[in-house]
């Protein structure tokens, strides 16, 4: 297995008419239902990827350009990526680090 | 109930000798534990909060300071709030209404 | 000079008629420009701000409010503060100690 | 001249022995200073990068990947994306917009 990356995507259009953003986070994730390289986790406050670095920046991109596809004139992407090399990071195993701490 | 906004903290020490945070993370939910007004959930990639404005803000000042009281020099803390006044946020409903628009 | 952290601000109304935002973080560098007692920095993709956390996180949770009075049914707020305890940090010392890296 | 967009990068190496980053933000500015189709501006929180977005995100993969060849062993990179179709965007076209409003 490459050398995955856990990433934390947020993709948010502005100017759009109504203050609800679902529609637009749903086209963001059916991208990633359509990439069986990489797990994510739906969150409140993003969309958590694990995958290979090249292939999350990829995919950051595709969903980036989304919600223009659906009217939006203007969009905002937070991409925040952690990477650790020195031993494998996964989106279960970094919570379970932090779980295992507090016991 | 008053207003309650959905924030997500992340805190990073810095310069610290190992690659390893999770005990500094544990520390940071310790402090969530004991405040019983705000409801929290762990991922990843931060803590994601539920909670009034205020005491969401000086839950992530305590938690920004947590990792000194461990001996680190310098700490990065992104803290990321998310505050709708036309409709009820909850860390549930705003997973919820992404799910819904995907069926 | 009680120890000061820099600290960046990004407030984003969501659902607002117009993708054009200047009227609203106008509002919110107004807010700063009545705080004597922190510097900012305007960019293009955020406020600058250097002053005590307790004063920096306060002034956050003001700038947040500001697009409510302006009609925002929803705003996003992003605080990033990096806070060094073993030598001072300023807006300025960052940028230079770059600077003087590339040389 | 092709859409552009804004972008903020931040490069953060973890468990470095020093807490001072600058050595490591030097080698990711290095990496723009080779690449004259994007323009850029070092500020205390990031680098504010002007460019197409598929350069954008393959330079940012490029900044991502230096610590590493200084022997960093986790890295975590923050990027923003602000992307308007409706009217073009440069780093100083959005600064002064809101000078403009303050006025």
């Amino acid at each position: 297995m490459p050398q995955q990356v856990i990433a934390e995507i947020s993709v948010t259009p502005l100017g759009t008419a109504s203050a609800g953003l679902s529609q637009y986070v749903a086209a963001c994730v059916d991208i990633l239902k359509q990439a069986p390289e990489v797990s994510y986790q739906l969150t409140a406050m993003g969309t958590i990827i694990q995958g290979p670095l090249e292939r999350v920046l990829e995919l950051a991109g595709k969903m980036h350009q989304a919600p223009f596809a659906q009217g939006a004139q203007r969009v905002v992407t937070t991409i925040k990526i952690d990477d650790r090399r020195d031993k494998p990071l996964t989106i279960e195993g970094k919570v379970q680090a932090v779980v295992k701490q507090m016991q």
